[in-house]
């Protein structure tokens, strides 16, 4: 058996992007319009007795510019490195692996893990447009995957498989920063459904604050004096269920999923002082040798608090909605290489809308 | 079919480097005497029909200290980040891919894609020397690779392939900032002959600037007092003309090449304010198993203007003539590793000259 | 013959960290607890006559926050990036290579190279401690691995093979900042022993420092006052012998290296000022599938000078002692992958004592 397999796939669109709140449209060359595109090295190791030993070391990049990582904040494999132990127990690893969120988010919404195209995805993990000039600040905290991570997967039990997970801190004598979360996934025939629970104080990939970090931000507003409080949380929990069902000549999807966050500062841990809620539908129809994707998603971002005091009495703006949909065709030349179209449409509360489009090609290795 | 291979080229040389307007020389183990190295993974998949799918992702590395690019400002995979579709109808594709101006410079030149020994890449392509102490400006801006590209190459018609090039400059609002260009190579018998033409408004790897981008610096002077006046343009067109012809026991190669550019704030696009023109003679020469080279570059920057006015009206130096002339023996212990050594000298209008030389092995894998 | 081999380990622990000065434990998701996480390329050709070419292109990664490097200031390739022949005539290399120290101070010590817990690599060549608040200085300056190098291997002459160092400082106009070395290797049934001697002006992997750089610095202070007073060294001069003998049911080691240091701007080039002197020894036990490991260090790093001027006449401390002793249990599941546990004990003169413990995997690929 080798002991390392080179991986990986390259996606670049062309198109033109304007999300709500952007002033204009612009054209772009861009990375990874259907998935982040990525390379790197796996192994695995027949160890006996059913044991196996396994290594994951992969990075995302940018091939618009050649760059590593999503964006410049990245690490090299930012996307995988692990190293751990799996058998009958199930699975063990340490290092930076899988966060919560991200198998059951990409598995049931048509456009998976596309951070271009995806309305649940531009909701969940992305500051893809704008409010008052203000980047989204994505509703799920701490991105997709977790560093410092010890990560548990179950064997499969009764149709489901979960997964544990712990990402530490790392703050000395303070035991008490970490992120953890777990999901599960199960799926029988035509029916799949899955959920996870996660709560982050740590963001990623590497995240060395002294105290509490900002995970999430939002701003109530004034309608009529234009006066604006920025609130920044240092916790975000999130509860997710989502579902698909096959029915051959379409698949059906949908999610949920709700975040509250605990504001910085705040003396009183029971007091969850902003929320949020994404419902996302979606189906994808085979069609030729590809796929008609459909996705529709609406956040609503509230702050519970009054705010009354500090903006003025009137007319305060403090819960902010964000609508996206977006139609695309995926047609494959081959299992490895598709092409692929898509329109998106953006529209936050109060903001211009935006409609963004790309053409482009993945090619998997 | 294999889906991914493997491949690159460690180039090092230990030598002594004293450029036109250094002050003295520098002892050195540094990294691409001949060639840059690089490293990476290409793959090509059939998809039927004469219809092929490829990617390329590499990227430059710098051995002398382990470090990725060329710089510290290039990506890690800055030499080629792209994917694309091939067949009868030519190349379609997309990301991070050559420059109109890569493949005639170095076709048509002995010392090919050296940056630090062949008299045409020094004057077109780097920083090398120093005039009145500020860097070389490179005389083909815009780099040898572009960002946010489309690209596409004809099949060959009557002897010549023909490449066609954009990138997006990916402004807001702003669809004129980009760059373009077109090159054609021709081989049949002894004979080989190309040309480009590019047109450059936006830096690489990756530019960002709104508004008007520094492609190019030019600095007259007054040589009674010293005055100084640095002109920034915003846009580099050039022309480039090359040829070889193989005598068997020699080649000679011939190129001309003149960049026109427009100063930054120039209210009027026909108004182009600076330019410059390089001529470069060469040949290679077959000795044992290895190769001579001779080559000499010459490159006159001129600013068209009347600076009179700024910097006093006697003496004025509005024009640099920087002369280059490089010697080498280039021997190959197989086809996949040479040794080589290399002096070259350098000399810039009313700057002390400089001689360098250099004493390498370059491996390819 | 493959031109290419594709090679790496990741190394990942959880534990507890907690050394000689920190003020409190850290709970941790490390990366490389036995020995540093690398991946990267490797090439042999034959070119006849008993001929060969080999490059190598590694690098270090931290793949708990999936990082390149072993901390931000490296390069990527900071391993290995050379390029050179190998005959009858030994091994000539240039590139990123060794350093004199490595190889000497990872055979000669149970814990090899493990960075995070062998007691003479803490000490030698890590800031893992602190001393009145400032990160320790590593005894052994300039890294492990030297960029800008020349590096001669002789052939095995006698038993020994001798390898000679040598990394430019390419500084322009001074060709007097290098660092040079030299170091042997001896093994003849159960025995061996190795020394090296290296001077240090140049850190790594990257120094443009013009002038004299910061090589080592230590800070005497007054045990009344609590003034203190930081004495910089721009070169580390370091003698080194170790040795191992093998009995079967035990492997016993020992090292002594001392450090002599120049201060910076010391006008006398015999005035060294600083030293430092470290005693290690250790033992491996078999035991099942694994190894009892066990080492303990010793440094002394002093001040030669008088501070009473400057830090007042009493109770001056200019000397300083740590001690650092680990214990581990390294258990091999197979050739490729092992488990450890370590744990390790730490104390600086005069500062509160650490203990640190790591549970990790390691798998080779």
């Amino acid at each position: 058996q080798s002991s390392v397999q080179i991986g990986g796939m390259v996606d670049v669109y062309a198109g033109s992007l304007k999300r709500s709140g952007d002033a204009a449209s612009t054209g772009v060359v861009n990375s990874s319009g259907m998935q982040t595109s990525w390379w790197g090295f796996k192994g695995t190791e027949d160890l006996g007795n059913g044991l196996q030993a396994n290594f994951a070391l992969t990075g995302f990049f940018r091939p618009d510019i050649g760059g590593t990582g999503r964006n410049n904040s990245d690490t090299m494999f930012a996307r995988d490195a692990n190293v751990g132990l799996s058998g009958s127990f199930g699975r063990v690893s340490l290092g930076r692996d899988l966060a919560p969120n991200f198998v059951p988010m990409l598995t049931f919404n048509p456009f998976a893990a596309s951070f271009a195209f995806s309305p649940l995805g531009l909701h969940s993990q992305t500051s893809s447009s704008r409010y008052r000039g203000q980047a989204w600040s994505p509703v799920v905290s701490g991105d997709t995957a977790w560093s410092n991570e010890i990560m548990y997967v179950t064997p499969k039990l009764g149709g489901f498989t979960t997964s544990f997970f712990l990402q530490l801190g790392e703050q000395a004598g303070d035991s008490g920063k970490n992120n953890f979360g777990v999901n599960t996934m199960y799926a029988k025939g035509p029916l799949s459904f899955g959920a996870y629970f996660q709560s982050v104080k740590v963001n990623n990939p590497v995240d060395t604050t002294v105290g509490e970090s900002s995970v999430f931000t939002f701003t109530p507003y004034n309608r009529v004096t234009g006066a604006t409080y920025t609130l920044a949380a240092s916790k975000n929990d999130t509860w997710f269920l989502g579902g698909a069902y096959d029915l051959q000549y379409m698949k059906l999807f949908g999610t949920f999923n709700r975040s509250t966050t605990k504001l910085i500062g705040a003396a009183d841990d029971s007091q969850y002082d902003l929320k949020a809620n994404t419902v996302q539908l979606g189906t994808s129809v085979p069609l030729g040798k590809g796929l008609v994707l459909l996705s529709w998603a609406r956040t609503k971002v509230e702050a519970k608090g009054d705010f009354s005091a500090v903006l003025g009495s009137a007319d305060v703006q403090s819960s902010i909605t964000r609508n996206t949909a977006s139609l695309g065709y995926d047609y494959f030349l081959s299992k490895r290489t598709d092409v692929y179209s898509v329109v998106s449409y953006d529209k936050l509360t109060d903001t211009s809308s935006g409609v963004s489009f790309g053409v482009g090609i993945r090619q998997r290795f």
